[in-house]
C-alpha cells in the first residue's frame, strides 16, 4: 500500500483558497485599521470558514505580516545572476504584468503614506527588496544604486499597468526589454 | 487716484483657498462617484461657503476637470530644451517632493485601476504629459521612447516619496540628477 498523498486537483484548490484569503486580507486592510479586522471577516470575505484560514495561515498576525511581505516574490524577482539581472527583473516586472494584470512587488506603489500599514509596507520593501538586491552590488555606493535600479523598474510598472501607456501595451516584451534593462543594468554593473 | 488692486496678502489668501478647494475635491473624488459629491460637501471639507467655490472654479464640472488635469503641473515639468530635458525634469520631480512632499505629475501613479475617475486620469496623463513630450522627440518610436522616459521619472517618484528609500533620501538632489538623468536623456535624444 502507498502512503496517501496529496492529488494534484486538490492542491490546486489549496493554492486558489490561499489566494482568496490573500486577496481579502490586503482588501480588508486597505480599508480599515489592522485592529478592527477579524478573522472571520477575512474569511467571509474569502468565500470560506474561519477555521479554513486558521488552518493555512496560523493566526490574524501570521496571516497580516504574509499579506505584507514581498519575501516570496522578491526570491523570483531577484532569480538571476547578476551580470543578466536587469533584463530578469524587467522581463519578470512586465510578464507579471501581462499574464497576471499585476506584480505583487508593484504592491509598495500603493502603500499609504501615513500610519502603520505603509510604514510595515515600507520597512519590508527596503529589507526584502531593496537591500536584499543592494547586498549583491560590487563596488561604491551599493545602496543608492539598488534604490536607482529598482525605482527604474517600480516606474515601468506604474506606466505599464496603471498610466497603461498605449505605446509600451502594442510593444512586444522582448523588445521592451531591450530597450529598457540596460538603463537597469547600469546600476547594477557599472562600467 | 489710483485704480484699485488686489492687495498681495488677498491674493496669497486667495491661492491658499483654491489649494484647499482642489485637495477637498481630490479628497471626495478618491472616496466617492463623481455623481455623489456635491459642492457643498467639497466647501465644506474646504471650510468655505459654496458660492466662494463656484466664484474660483464655476461649476462642479469645471471644478472636477481642473482637479483631474495635469495641464499646469505638465507645463512646469516640461519646461527645458530638449537637451537638457532629462536632467530638468528628474530635479523638478525630486524637488517637487522635498520641499512640497510631492510632485503633482505623481497622481498618475494613484489613479483607480477601474471606473470612470481613473479613465479620466489617464487619458488627461498620456495627452496631456506623455503626448506632449512624445511630439517634441525626433527619430523613430517617440511614443514608446516618451511612455519610457515617463515611467522611469514616475518609479524615481515613487522610491523616492512612497518607498523613500532612505539612501536616495540621504543624497543630495544634484547627485541623483546627476545619475539618473543620463538613462532618461538617452530616450529624448538617443545617440
Amino acid at each position: 500500500m502507498t502512503s496517501p498523498s496529496i492529488p494534484p486537483r486538490c492542491r490546486r484548490d489549496a493554492e486558489a483558497t490561499k489566494g482568496a484569503i490573500t486577496r481579502a486580507a490586503r482588501y480588508l486592510l486597505a480599508r480599515h485599521a489592522h485592529g478592527d479586522i477579524t478573522l472571520k471577516a477575512v474569511a467571509e470575505r474569502a468565500g470560506v470558514s474561519a477555521p479554513l484560514v486558521v488552518k493555512y495561515f496560523g493566526n490574524k498576525d501570521a496571516l497580516f505580516a504574509h499579506v505584507m511581505s514581498f519575501e516570496a516574490d522578491a526570491e523570483a524577482f531577484l532569480d538571476a545572476p547578476l551580470g543578466r539581472l536587469g533584463r530578469h527583473m524587467v522581463r519578470h516586472l512586465l510578464t507579471g504584468q501581462a499574464e497576471r494584470g499585476a506584480d505583487p512587488v508593484l504592491r509598495i506603489v500603493f502603500a499609504p503614506l501615513h500610519g502603520e500599514r505603509g510604514d510595515v509596507l515600507r520597512a519590508n520593501f527596503r529589507a526584502q527588496v531593496v537591500q536584499r538586491l543592494s547586498v549583491r552590488l560590487a563596488g561604491p555606493d551599493a545602496g543608492v544604486r539598488a534604490e536607482l535600479a529598482v525605482g527604474m523598474l517600480l516606474g515601468l510598472g506604474v506606466m505599464y499597468g496603471i498610466a497603461r501607456g498605449p505605446c509600451l501595451r502594442a510593444t512586444a516584451i522582448t523588445e521592451i526589454t531591450e530597450r529598457y534593462a540596460p538603463a537597469v543594468q547600469s546600476f547594477l554593473t557599472p562600467r
